[in-house]
């Protein structure tokens, strides 16, 4: 067993793209979006205009479902200058609701992974959107009762992963996070002297993504292919009924 | 002293009309929506389907800024069958931006009462709504400091005051909530058997009215006429320079 994991108390995960897939519906809903504009742009052209105004917003309206419909609604009126049609609007809406009640889909291994850590450590999870998407989701995905503690934050920057740690009264050097997105999930809890595995998802928002410069001052990144692999690095035993990724 | 305000050691504050003007920020942006849309129909028509698509929309979107523009750019779509163009609904879009930047305007004589508080109880803030709003909110408050825990929950049922409690491990019989939604702030605190105070605000969204009938069933029920009325209520001593509400 190496130091690093023996060490470890709690483990905190992140949710969209690490518990449950999330990305997916947001990029399903950007293409239904894009087929909307067509007429007016290419789509090159519109992927990037609409990219623009979510980033530009997020100070305003934060990240989450809400927030990128709004994003979505002046993007379009935007690339139209206008001349979008209410009902074109209210499919946007539309859009917006079924995004909401998406089922919550669970990643290969998620409930086995947990059911096996669960007495073993203290396990959270700590994430960012809406407050009640993400209480929803997490009510709906049917693994709410391993964790002991829920976080919901607005923005996952090393200070608020230290006010949780401050809060719960946990040391960093017992604390591990697991998470999709480097930026978010791993290279703050690194910054403040806790552990962080990435396990990467197939798709990220171009907002995660960080430079490969940012990365050469991470030697200690470590990645899994997989929640089951978290096992090994535990040194606990490992799944028996593993499913392929 | 009375035996009711001598056990308490926890007092929670509702943010939006107890600490801080909100409805008033909502009502502005009403009027200026009704504005956008008086050559479509007449007023009263207009705020009472506006109403109607909030509430049925709260399941979906929840309290706060962000559900509420949504709201209303739905309402507007509906209204005008459609025909409502797309600059409108950009002016509508602004809107929320105004909303989300509006200067925090705290109520009269709270820092004052916060100030007396502190060190003798311990203070939170309970309120709900958008996070990353609520919590900027709070930042330009100028009266964060003064807190031991912010928690910002999706709805004000007894279920969260409840979590909340033994979260922080409080006891029911210790714990006084001040705020100014009957519905949100005080039934369902005197429901899970802790104590607490009614301030009304001078306008009270239709939503967070309860019916007369209800309140029959709280012969318990305090009102104060102003935040600075704790402090009696507590058996401590008076402001010295008390502002008029």
């Amino acid at each position: 067993m190496t130091l690093k994991s023996s060490q470890i108390q709690t483990i905190a995960f992140d949710a969209d793209d690490t518990l449950w897939r999330n990305e997916d519906i947001f990029i399903h809903a950007q293409d239904e979006f894009i087929n909307l504009l067509l007429s007016y742009h290419d789509e090159a052209y519109i992927r990037s205009h609409l990219g623009e105004v979510q980033i530009n917003n997020l100070e305003h309206f934060g990240y989450g479902i809400k927030g990128f419909t709004l994003s979505m609604i002046e993007t379009a009126i935007e690339l139209t200058e206008g001349r979008i049609s209410g009902s074109e609007i209210h499919e946007i809406i539309q859009l917006a609701k079924c995004m909401l009640a998406s089922p919550v889909e669970l990643l290969p291994n998620i409930e086995q992974v947990l059911s096996q850590l669960k007495g073993q450590f203290r396990l959270l999870v700590i994430t960012k959107g809406d407050l009640l998407d993400q209480e929803s989701k997490l009510a709906r995905s049917g693994v709410a009762d391993y964790f002991d503690a829920i976080e919901i934050v607005s923005d996952k920057a090393a200070e608020a992963y230290q006010q949780i740690l401050q809060r719960h009264k946990f040391s960093a050097e017992n604390f591990l996070m697991v998470g999709n997105s480097l930026k978010s999930d791993i290279l703050p809890v690194l910054d403040i002297g806790a552990q962080a595995l990435h396990i990467p998802y197939h798709s990220t928002w171009d907002h995660e993504k960080v430079t490969d410069e940012t990365l050469l001052r991470y030697p200690q990144l470590t990645t899994l292919n997989d929640i089951s692999e978290l096992l090994d690095w535990l040194n606990l035993s490992p799944l028996e009924n593993k499913k392929a990724v």
